[in-house]
């Protein structure tokens, strides 16, 4: 209960009838944050794992101190454009229009046992890709891990078989 | 030394002249990003320091590992129209064009002691924006602390009185 009661709930942003979850009163709050980051460490420490991925940019606010303290590899998964090797890259369709996201070829290697971290799963659009990319570069994602899930939005479907741990739940109606 | 080994240098990118210093690799390493962390972490634990500032996308990476060992809240510095709430922000010249930041009003006290993350200083552009945009908000900028500094550049003049600390320098000649 600490985390959830540190998202902020704004409406209509960034559009009207849409309730953002904004994850920033969870960051400036030390031991809400040190619980998220707690929580995962715990979930993975004693899983088989080689990897973790973690999408630009807010998912690396997460990613970046789990790998720290389980000692693994950390990958980003970027926007288009941003990575200077020889890249991957996924473009998948938005409601209106589409979005691309590219990872580093040599980022990890055949079989890798990948764990994906990112901020939010809404319709699960981005974390698909993410994991489609993985798999193309021959990556096993073991699971999608989130600090919170709009559960009516189906990104939990979207990715199945790939399994979904979230930390916080917010159903559409709640402020 | 282990830290600048794992930084691998892209010629003519992201144009021709140009030699781009990657962290991918250093992030894929996981006792040299420790090594990253640690050194970071070693040098602010006895600090008096209120905030960890960090800048978008890949300060994150740093930024984020950093205040959960330190316990502090950690705020990100964004790019426009990313941030929900009631934003302060701040445009600034690049070579060709122009960029925005952007910070929750809300993020730091009057006073508050900050010390600001990213992955690299060069000319310092982004480095002094984000600084004047953390004492316009009555922040009180500590140190600015990056992985690299791209020491021909200027950077840490540019940003003066406010001191840098780098862990690994470049000069324009190194491969």
């Amino acid at each position: 209960m600490e985390i959830k009661s540190c998202i902020r709930t704004v409406v209509d942003y960034p559009e009207a009838g849409v309730r953002f979850r904004d994850i920033t009163p969870l960051l400036k709050h030390p031991s809400a944050f040190r619980l998220c980051i707690d929580r995962l460490y715990q979930r993975y420490q004693n899983t088989e794992l080689d990897v973790i991925a973690t999408l630009d940019a807010r998912g690396f606010l997460f990613g970046s101190a789990l790998a720290y303290l389980l000692g693994v590899p950390l990958i980003p998964i970027r926007k288009q454009n941003k990575l200077p090797g020889e890249t991957v890259s996924l473009e998948y369709k938005l409601e209106y229009g589409t979005n691309c996201i590219e990872m580093h070829a040599d980022s990890i290697e055949k079989n890798e046992r990948v764990i994906l971290i990112d901020d939010l799963i809404a319709t699960g659009g981005t974390a698909q890709a993410a994991i489609e990319l993985l798999n193309k570069i021959g990556g096993d994602v073991v699971e999608c891990a989130v600090v919170i899930e709009l559960v009516e939005l189906g990104g939990r479907s979207k990715i199945s078989p790939v399994p979904l741990h979230s930390l916080v739940t917010f159903t559409e109606d709640e402020i």
